[in-house]
């Protein structure tokens, strides 16, 4: 299991790029809006996983929700697994409330699901089938 | 460049340890007690990043002022950096705002700095100096 990437919920993608192309001292390697989130999103690769930099397209996208309750920071944390149908069974089993009970496809048509803050501690966790599974 | 952990601030360590048991799918590798920072830490190890959950020893904990503000959820992120004191040096030339101007001793040891929320779209950034270098 690792880190695949780190959300981050901003409000103005043209002012949170030139900070982080600053602390990570390169341009993002793509940008893309993402219609059914309705979010426009810069990926930065890093060694092993990204950072995702994440703006809303409009006031009903998650994103906005997340920044006018909490402010702008990290919105979700993704874990690449292995299996991932069958870990959902198993945490549903466990006591973990999922969001999603089925894996379903992602913005890049990778099958994911989120588990639920409320079993996770407040934090918004994705999970992502691992690449070449 | 790399996440090198996330830090996750819960309330309680005895509630957020089984939930990410049964999400990671096995025990932390590690617990202690950080005096200084006024935490106790347990850490599950992740393939080339690990997850830190960290519980205030003390309501002058800066996790206890964390979570009195926002609530649970993901305190700070982590990056490695090779050449610390000089990436300091840059990022401050750049107009990143620092806590640390200069590295100091982490929790282990190593060289680390954080850099303040407000020139990082409100994301508390830890850079650690990278292990072998």
């Amino acid at each position: 299991m690792k880190i695949h990437h780190i959300g981050i919920a901003v409000e103005s993608l043209s002012v949170a790029i030139p900070a982080f192309e600053k602390i990570l001292g390169r341009a993002p390697d793509s940008q893309e809006t993402v219609a059914d989130q309705k979010v426009r999103v810069a990926v930065f690769n890093l060694s092993g996983s990204r950072i995702e930099l994440l703006e809303a397209t409009s006031p009903e996208s998650p994103i906005a929700k997340f920044i006018s309750k909490r402010g702008q920071g990290i919105h979700h944390l993704t874990l690449s697994v292995q299996g991932l149908a069958g870990r959902l069974g198993e945490l549903e089993q466990g006591g973990i409330r999922l969001i999603d009970r089925e894996p379903r496809a992602g913005a890049g048509g990778e099958q994911i699901a989120f588990l639920h803050p409320s079993s996770t501690t407040g934090v918004l966790i994705e999970l992502v089938e691992e690449e070449g599974e």
